[in-house]
């Protein structure tokens, strides 16, 4: 007979990964839920161990761990060969034998919900195909805040991930995301390693249309968290520094 | 001199709004920011009046209300005329008034995150116009739930709202949309009325190709909560009935 199954449990994480400054209480931002959860797991999928075990410690200093955190089994997601989409699946179904065996495992990635702009979305994929139960746990999103938050449209929008570095091919990228945004009426989301988001903004002002509406979202949960929205033109008239250190949504919607 | 302006915070709501049995605790799907808040703030602007005020009872049995329940301020937002794609400014002004003289103003929809897939982005606009500063809490989005548990792609996805209902509307866009999916490596992801969430199914599987795949996500974050992602040929080889009277989100990526 086979042992019932675990199930794979997403994990959010908060938004201050790699924030400095003070280390917010998580109820503040995770729901009670969550937190128990998290302090009752005993297996681990990651996108980095080390950030898990400091999460790990949070969640400890408001609810006991039922195991003592160097006793927890925390392995890491394999990361995809360059140039490759996803993990080999072998590696994938290894990581998920706790569940197999009747243990429910837990996943989580450095900053927010895992599987969205993150990685984790192959586990799932192979949880799915090994009738493991997958359980989504309410939490934080930086690209939902940031878009709540800029009063684009929020009945149709997409999140495109991050733009190509090269300044020609972001360019026309920019203005292909801006027709696609007026075709559709559907507001355009993408993000950026911190220390580039002036140079992102930069790129954005230069090849948008004056009349095209940019929000940008920094920080968000965080004591520094702003939102700005305005027109192209308004954002040159007045222009608004971003911070370099800080994580920041951007999200675009054509007149 | 200007006095200076409140802010206009949304509030999320929890998403069993319309779910029969069990009224959890909001403590459970809330971060205690959003509970604090919500007891604190003596003016709403919300989508429906009747239950912002069953939300703020629950509130109140966690964290007494700054102000009783009747003394506070809730205005619905307008309802666009028929046809009109937003209120008139006017009307939105009128609402931002609180705000405007110095009071926090609460803005609510029925369940999860205001201003996503909800209406409220027009007033947050005109926030945003009148600088009035626009601050959004953490909470649960169904929305990206059902991406997160549906192991599709979540670096590139699409929210589409609703498909037309008339049946040859209905296959068209359901085809161009696995085409943009195809095209883009992007998931879209759309909503239905609970009622029609069968006849959605039913149109999804008889129009997408036999390898595109199918997530549906059903009651996320309440007990009957379930996800089932397989391609368009495993649900039809083992259809799974979808309940009527719980709302669902569809995702789809094309192989």
């Amino acid at each position: 007979m086979t042992p019932p199954r675990g199930s794979l449990i997403l994990v959010p994480n908060t938004l201050d990964f790699g924030i400095a400054g003070e280390v917010s209480d998580i109820r503040d931002v995770l729901p009670a839920t969550v937190i128990r959860t998290a302090a009752r797991l005993t297996h681990w999928v990651a996108e980095n161990a080390k950030t898990t075990r400091a999460f790990l410690k949070r969640v400890d200093a408001v609810e006991p761990l039922a195991q003592s955190l160097q006793t927890l089994s925390i392995v890491e997601l394999p990361r995809p060969q360059k140039g490759a989409r996803a993990a080999p699946a072998a590696d994938l179904s290894r990581l998920l034998a706790p569940a197999l065996q009747g243990t429910d495992l837990g996943l989580i990635s450095e900053a927010g919900l895992p599987a969205v702009a993150d990685p984790g979305a192959a586990l799932v994929q192979a949880a799915h195909a090994a009738a493991i139960r997958v359980v989504a746990l309410s939490g934080p999103s930086s690209l939902l805040l940031a878009l709540a938050a800029s009063g684009l449209n929020g009945q149709s929008f997409a999140f495109v991930g991050y733009l190509p570095i090269e300044g020609t091919e972001r360019g026309a990228r920019i203005r292909e995301l801006e027709a696609l945004s007026r075709r559709a009426g559907q507001t355009q989301l993408m993000i950026e390693t911190p220390y580039r988001n002036e140079a992102l903004l930069g790129a954005l002002l230069a090849h948008l249309q004056p009349t095209t509406r940019l929000s940008v979202s920094c920080g968000l949960t965080t004591v520094a968290a702003f939102t700005r929205t305005d027109t192209v033109q308004g954002w040159k008239a007045a222009p608004t520094a971003l911070p370099s250190d800080v994580p920041a949504v951007f999200a675009l919607l054509a007149a």
